[in-house]
């Protein structure tokens, strides 16, 4: 049971823009990519989609870059995984290129299923990004170290 | 965010066994491949899975096969699930193969997530296999109409 990559490089990415606060430069996909040792590839797609969300601004040209579009109070990890996760479906009722699951008609599993991943993500509904990056010393220590850009 | 196809599988069978109640002749796994269209080969191990935990009883030899080894009410869901999902981490900050998360040392985000689990957990605790095999007529329908078997 996992997480997509997709919405792990989410989290990764807001939580490297808010633990560096809002005095910081802007961040660019290089900057991230190399702190986390992650290629560029996989974070254009996700920055793109955080931007799209409205959960962090872009900047174009010589010295652009990126910065959260929102304290870190007002990103709820609810909101932003359910943005994320694409397919919450947790079991393959109906498998993509393949017959429906022959008992799907007379199958409560779906419904409790569904109940404990609306539990699942109220918990998460309970945190937001300040809850990640507060105190951010820490994190800021691991970002700017030396070894961290790979 | 999917459950494995492991632990669907597990579901399965379960679902299965109990839907045909005690009456029923000892299923196989043939039986039960060719009700759902699934491959004898993937339920092979799920089958050993639940008779080790003592979810299922098995008979070796002629008219041999599997039945529950405890009423449906007896089986929590919360518990089968824990017990098939062998890597219930959400995200990987420890990838196999590779270096950890760099921020693994500061970061909040295992136990926030681990929260959320805990609640899917919970509320997966409230039900057991009867709650999927009651009123067992449309799924013991299903499992023994001619077009499911293929």
């Amino acid at each position: 049971m996992r997480l997509t990559s997709f919405t792990d490089y989410t989290l990764r990415v807001l939580l490297y823009l808010g633990a560096r606060g809002e005095e910081a430069q802007l961040a660019t996909i290089g900057d991230i990519a190399g702190a986390y040792g992650l290629s560029e590839n996989h974070l254009k797609k996700v920055v793109h989609h955080l931007a799209k969300e409205g959960y962090i601004r872009t900047t174009r040209g010589k010295g652009g870059g990126m910065e959260l579009a929102r304290a870190p109070e007002q990103i709820n990890l609810g909101k932003v995984v359910r943005g994320a996760e694409e397919d919450r479906s947790l079991v393959d009722c109906l498998p993509e290129g393949g017959p429906p699951c022959v008992i799907l008609p007379a199958c409560t599993l779906p419904r409790i299923l569904a109940n404990a991943l609306g539990a699942f993500f109220a918990e998460l509904d309970k945190y937001t990004l300040a809850d990640l990056v507060r105190p951010p010393g820490p994190l800021v220590k691991i970002f700017t170290a030396p070894s961290s850009r790979r």
